[in-house]
């Protein structure tokens, strides 16, 4: 089976610039990672330039020189691409910086860019990049939407091409860590810390450190009962410290360059600390120090929250729980222990505000989590391009410090000098064709690898450099797909859940409208809807939510009247005849954002048909078939919320539109 | 593992009028049914009385004597139950006749009654009295809520003791049939009918038909494509019907006994005669013609609807399909077919109508079908005694005829002659120690043989004839339990949906409350709630429904002043401020019933709490469990449906109680 190449493609190129360095390549050192660098040049240059560019053995003042300088300010992973004389120069202070640039270079080139006014340097904002894949080793993928795993097939691990490819794409986009195991670790996933998967672990190892990308496992924090025979997992029980420091020991020496783990403690049914009394930090400090001595880290996850709620009970709060519990515990944890915290404070809703953690931390590594398999926001069956909002995400000023506070300073480890920090990604790709089920969520995964790298890009600027690799440089290729990405999140946000008050998904899969779906349901997660009006009281007043932003974010959200409308039903019970500062009232706006949002679904599919003939026929019908999905199912999120919410409030529509 | 006999422990009696038979027993025929009747009297006289009876070889005046007499006009399966002088005698038809009144003897002498008292004389009032059980070769029930199959297991067929002790308490209670297999026949179970499985079911038939319960299959519609290879499953195809021919003759020639197919088709998924074009008699009539000649019947079921139904739509109803698809084709049914009709015309809701195809057939034969396994009615875990419900079936008049024209006079064949008739229940049983799950649910299974064989008996006297059997004769039990039972089905009502519009339960598996579950979903299964009121207009001004029934029935539903008000959402659209009988708007009627019925459900674990010391310990501990689950779960539907028509309706409860 012929597998796609997403966006490394390597077109032909018409703009001959280049072609002048096109006469060796030289590199001053030679390791895995630069044979990577020198094997992609090669590989592209052939098939953008129908060239075969020969290796050169000594240095010299034409051609394309790889040059591993150290004193170049450079850094561990920056890299500075430039015309010098009759040579280019591809510049990098390590073999992986040099690797970015390569790509990089390339990109522009794929871009028609003219070769001489390439001058690029680039030192990467975050340090950690990594995608979290949750994948099991069955071979299914939870929240997997593009087919079975690629790493693991009945409980064995699979290396194939396609094993390079994935860390081809990983690293062209500036991914340098990866988990490949689900954190919710069960079966033979808790078995991956045993000799029976080291050998293979370590092929992949070999095969991803060859990209600059380091391995990383999910652990299960259970391991010392259930591979251990211990009878506890208490993190300050010495039998249960030195079965884990027997353990550690033995993995990191069967596995030379692997990075830690990430573990998911406390949640969701999960084991962890909380079973004996201790702390997340004491759960994480004792695994942390026994790995210190390899270089490895752990990142713990801060998803806990009370998942067996009583919905009748209006004082929980979830949105509340990871600042609650975790930042009690800032300056507790080892250098070596990093937080992955998620954007927002419940989960990948297509509209959150900002986890008051992120900013509620000050002596603590942070790493963001964001998630691009599409879990809420379409399951890659309705295009959503999520970059616009991770930037939002970013750019949100904290007001922790007076400045270099927004989300971007914190996690970079700018505000705060930490060096274990960035960002990670809920990965979108499985074993389908084209790596992501619908050929334009590939645009998210290439998106996050450059926004983790480049956090000053724009999205629009991603999206262009993305459609132009996948597709060509086609203008009206671009004139289609650019607006229908950039506007994918706000009609998806249209046509589902309003104002950010989420869910109104069926549970379980969370696919499609069930407005009550977790209404009357355990999972903390309410709209409150009644005859008058939705939405949840998390001011102080309400829940008290809002009280953990540093001011004025606090002050903000805590009045209906500065709260930002976008998150307006996360913050506030809301009347149906509350006024929006667009003069309508807010049922009226459920009513409209719906239509609207429906039928620029539908314009969507109608834009995509004018690309027939110009598009790839394998990409133009499936990505149609999505498409034309999509706006069906549009149309049904409309028509269910609508008829809810008419239903519930009895208020008629203005216009005067079919609701049932 | 000890598996417990259910109503079938015969206990220690006290009353001593019965021991002076207990000198001898004969019997004037011998085969397998009247060996299974000896034995059963010789196994209950010796734990009722410890004396274990000697078999006589001659006919004698005195003991009990087994009597073969096919002139006493007791039919095929009546007994008569007498003392003659110092004999007592079991006179039977059959050998069937004589086993029925051995078992009814026992319960007889098993509740104290005065051996000089009994002369019963009874004549089942069905020819058909079945079990239907949906379990799957790989061990599963579908709607399974008593443990695994004990028919199957990883797609091997069980034979042991418990298939005897089966067998015993069906024929125990009046059961002649019995389907083993899922109508949802797929996987392993296509194969129930090739050479992999006719060893086994050789051997169930022998075990079965010596208790006089007669072995019949599910059969999979699509077995020409699955099994015999061909590309078509056509019923007026040459090739199709010469292939079933070969195969059932194979069926039969291996099985002998074997009594016929249960089969449904086109119905949710399943395949049929719709796929070529075909009508249902066309399908039924091609298979029943091939098994006449082996004295087989097919059951076809009428349980075909459109499960692909857009919620928006008003005017397609579930209710009219049954009648729309069947109703045309009465007449067209060859004389071994029998239509299985279920007793309403949704699916086990716990208030329907009943079924306006009960009445709308004159020249075709009839099953009425019930569901003891409690999908929609707490699945087990609830205690709801069913029987009243099917007595308000049977009762039920259908203005078919001027007389004899109630659903009990049509399905025991006594208004159009029919012999090939009667019912079956969806079967409630699982490999749980007490066969039921809930000891009480044993109610519905002991119930529904009982009723199905002698429909004369109330409701109260099968419900003290179980407690007797089961729990003996104390009256403290008594008094507890029979309260309960009677009571258990209205309680069940009172918590859950109201005035007969059903379901408000979860999708799928379908426990607990969830008001808009099925709400905008493809099931046809709606309750159209808005800010006025609720219901579903299924008048001839509504979808017509109503106009399929006999009058003055239709005219009784057609108008919202004479519909019966259990029923009344079922027929109209009702606004919230409607007045009904009681006095009580009917928003306000689903607060109290809601309250009430909640408070009461707590009652009965109360009341069950007073058997502690009297009943046996394992028996009242687990059903306590239950009851007290059922308690929590019912505040669970009161708090939910309360809530759900307060938030809607924004009316407020006159009593002021707590809604969320």
């Amino acid at each position: 089976m012929f597998i796609e190449q997403a966006w490394l493609n390597y077109r032909k190129v018409m703009n001959e610039s280049f072609r002048k360095y096109l006469t060796v390549l030289y590199c001053n050192e030679e390791d895995a990672v630069l044979s990577s660098g020198i094997r992609e040049l090669r590989l592209a240059f052939e098939k953008m330039y129908g060239i075969v560019v020969p290796r050169q053995n000594a240095e010299s003042d034409s051609g394309i020189q790889l040059r591993l300088n150290c004193e170049a300010g450079l850094g561990e992973e920056g890299y500075h691409i430039y015309p010098d004389g009759e040579a280019f120069i591809i510049e990098g202070g390590t073999s992986n910086g040099i690797l970015y640039g390569v790509f990089q270079l390339l990109r522009r080139l794929q871009s028609e860019a003219d070769a001489d006014a390439i001058n690029e340097r680039k030192v990467p904002d975050n340090p950690l990049r990594m995608l979290n894949h949750w994948d099991n080793l069955d071979g299914s993928i939870e929240r997997g939407y593009s087919g079975d795993s690629f790493f693991f097939k009945n409980d064995e691990i699979i290396i194939n091409g396609r094993t390079v490819d994935y860390a081809r794409l990983a690293a062209s986009v500036g991914i340098n860590g990866v988990v490949i195991n689900n954190v919710n670790v069960k079966a033979a996933g808790t078995y991956l810390i045993t000799d029976r998967y080291f050998a293979q672990l370590r092929r992949m190892i070999e095969i991803f450190s060859s990209y600059g990308v380091k391995l990383y496992l999910s652990l299960n924090f259970a391991a010392p009962l259930e591979l251990g025979g211990l009878s506890s997992a208490d993190p300050l029980d010495a039998d249960v410290s030195d079965w884990w420091k027997r353990k550690l020991k033995e993995v990191f020496e069967e596995l030379p360059g692997f990075g830690g783990f990430l573990i998911k403690a406390d949640s969701e049914g999960r084991p962890g600390p909380f079973t004996y009394g201790r702390t997340h930090a004491d759960g994480a400090n004792m695994l942390a120090e026994l790995i210190e001595p390899y270089g490895g880290i752990i990142i713990w996850r801060c998803f806990v929250y009370n998942c067996q709620q009583d919905w009748r009970d209006r004082v929980t709060d979830r949105a509340r729980a990871g600042y609650d519990h975790f930042q009690p515990l800032d300056g507790e944890f080892r250098s070596n222990v990093v937080l992955q915290i998620k954007n927002g404070p419940m989960d990948f809703q297509v509209r959150e505000p900002v986890s008051p953690l992120l900013g509620g931390l000050k002596a603590t590594n942070q790493l963001l989590e964001v998630q691009i398999a599409q879990e809420y926001t379409g399951q890659q069956r309705h295009a959503v391009y999520l970059i616009p909002m991770f930037k939002e995400i970013l750019n949100f000023r904290t007001y922790c410090e007076k400045e270099n506070d927004t989300v971007l300073d914190l996690v970079s480890g700018r505000t705060y000098g930490h060096s274990i920090c960035g960002m990670a990604a809920v990965a979108n790709t499985g074993a389908d064709d084209n790596w992501t089920g619908h050929d334009l969520a590939a645009a998210n995964w290439y998106g996050f690898g450059r926004l983790s790298f480049d956090s000053g890009l724009t999205a629009e600027e991603i999206a262009a450099e993305w459609i132009t690799l996948t597709f060509g440089t086609s203008s009206e290729i671009m004139k289609v797909v650019h607006p229908m990405l950039m506007n994918s999140w706000p009609i998806y946000e249209s046509y589902t859940s309003p104002l950010g008050i989420g869910w109104m998904v069926n549970p379980g899969h969370h696919y499609g409208p069930n407005v009550d779906g977790y209404e009357y349901d355990r999972w903390g997660t309410y709209h409150r809807a009644d005859h008058r009006g939705l939405g949840v009281d998390r001011s102080g007043k309400g829940t008290g939510y809002s009280t953990q932003y540093h001011e004025p974010n606090a002050s903000m959200y805590e009045s209906i009247e500065t709260c930002p409308e976008q998150l307006l039903l996360f913050f506030h019970f809301v009347e149906y005849s509350h006024m929006l500062s667009s003069g309508k009232s807010l049922i009226q706006h459920i009513y409209d954002t719906h239509f609207e949002g429906a039928d620029e679904a539908a314009n969507m599919a109608e834009a995509w048909k004018t690309l027939e003939g110009v598009l790839d026929r394998n990409v133009y019908v499936r990505t149609l078939a999505r498409l034309e999905h999509q706006a069906m199912h549009a149309a049904e999120w409309r028509d269910v919320v609508c008829s809810y919410f008419y239903r519930k409030s009895g208020v008629a529509d203005e216009k005067n539109r079919q609701i049932f």
